[in-house]
């Protein structure tokens, strides 16, 4: 297989498909409506490629950017392609006019995705005749070194697109999961927030400080939830098992479920605290610097663990390609 | 400094602290009441050293064995010795009983941390000579591979026995943090539960699979919160940092916590069927196997993240002691 794919909406989330899909083995049209942004794209995704390059995950960039071209007309960027992956501004009204654009102009195979972390689909990809064709496909951010991909069906969209949608994201390396009813936040965005909003609430009734929540992660959770999930973790946390593992613990979990305060709304002091400690505790840097610095650490974490854990999804995408 | 600690109770969690503390250059005296098993345990210390030597981080697993022995007399084993790390099962009745032995027992200097992870010191630590040395030294299973320690002092224990511990475990390898209230679950705990309750409302009312939330965290979550705590995170995804996170997406955040009900209570009939996915998910093998295989993994990934993310702690014990 070779897909053609068009990302339509240039900022970090786009550009960050853009590798992904290229990386993948797609070839791969950028468009944005911005005038005079080409060339600056171009050399993002290109600075993008060459950390995968110097990681020894491909042998050459330029090879892989020969893939990538920027489109400034919108018509010509999503003709003759098998699927668009939108990732405008998180706004309705825009996602809204995307998707009556794409509606109008995709090829009749053609499908599109909407990057949409907090909208859900079916406000904006309704009532058309291409409604079947769409789907929402909501990636974490950097996508193109964090293979999640969320893909949540609105009630118009057609099983063969589900079906499509999924056999391409992991096609090019992402690993991507059923959302099956349209909640807010979807799947990921829930566990993270059920995570997030516990740590206000410890953090603003000085249980701990910002500091202590997140090495809770860094040293502890996280390091077991990066190759085991929750459920996974459970089970090896018992000699029987997850049925065991409930059993023994399952009134303890609940007990302590029932004393969070998830919704906690924090203080405009304690997020200034988070903020300064967030600046102190990072490695010295712009945030650009540092979201340069996170994405590489991403990158050779994926390399690691798909070298380490067995059937891993590794960042490796000659080994799918070739 | 050169540390002389014992461990009392031999389970799983004791076993794993009497590795740490070994690795950490400390003198460790195991000690357990059930009779017989003094073989069995430190054949299965050596094990676990071996893999670190194994992987590297260490040049002899039998130097580091030279420092660990096992004692059947509890009197003997905490005589001269400078912290005991009590792992005794679950059990408050079973936890006094050791707290108050140790009162009588402990050197004049010596403090006792509890691995307790449900019942608060408080329940068991109070009301002796001895209070003001005791304190919940809670870890994360396995210990020896999992450096966040929660250190929990209860009203009684006094400002100096934290801040010894607090250096006797850092020292060690370990990363303690600070929990200031005896709050239900910690901090850890609550984070995971978090986690865990969100999950299984999200798997019971089939938004989702197991395998969906397990793949959520393992390709997406906790990748970054591995070397990012959630905090962290939260400021690298805006370019204006966490105040500017927060405003942008405070609203969301919080709309959509409110929207969670991680206090879920999940059906014996999910429960199977999220024990069935973690059978058929992980590698094959036995529970034990697998649970070598996890702590294998562990290692391995904090060896990769010690070398890859500046100040990062490793499980790499030599370069502390030498």
């Amino acid at each position: 297989m070779s897909y053609r794919v068009a990302c339509v909406g240039a900022g970090v989330i786009g550009r960050s498909w853009a590798v992904r899909f290229a990386l993948g083995g797609a070839e791969v049209t950028i468009h944005d409506s911005a005038p005079g942004i080409a060339d600056q794209v171009l050399r993002l995704v290109e600075q993008a490629l060459a950390t995968f390059e110097r990681a020894g995950a491909i042998s050459s960039a330029a090879e892989v950017m020969r893939r990538v071209r920027f489109e400034p007309v919108f018509g010509q960027a999503v003709a003759d392609i098998d699927y668009v992956q939108e990732s405008v501004r998180e706004d309705v009204g825009g996602k809204r006019a995307v998707f009556e654009q794409l509606n109008a102009a995709l090829p009749p195979q053609a499908l599109a995705g909407s990057s949409t972390s907090t909208i859900a689909g079916s406000e904006f990809m309704l009532g058309l005749p291409a409604s079947p064709r769409f789907i929402v496909a909501h990636p974490i951010n950097p996508p193109h070194v964090l293979p999640l991909v969320e893909l949540c069906p609105t009630p118009a969209t057609a099983e063969d697109t589900y079906a499509r949608t999924e056999r391409l994201m992991t096609d090019v390396g992402q690993v991507p999961i059923r959302v099956s009813a349209e909640v807010r936040g979807f799947v990921l965005n829930r566990l993270q927030n059920a995570v997030i909003g516990e740590a206000l609430h410890l953090v603003s009734e000085g249980v701990c400080t910002p500091a202590d929540v997140d090495k809770c992660l860094k040293y502890g959770l996280a390091l077991r939830w990066s190759f085991l999930g929750p459920f996974e973790t459970g089970h090896l946390n018992s000699d029987g098992g997850y049925r065991k593992y409930m059993a023994d613990y399952g009134g303890v979990i609940h007990a302590t479920a029932r004393d969070l305060k998830v919704d906690y709304r924090a203080s405009d002091e304690t997020i200034a605290a988070i903020d300064a400690y967030c600046r102190e505790s990072l490695p010295a840097g712009s945030i650009g610097d540092l979201q340069a610095w996170r994405d590489d650490v991403l990158l050779r974490l994926g390399l690691f663990l798909g070298a380490t854990v067995p059937n891993r999804v590794a960042p490796d995408s000659e080994a799918r390609t070739a």
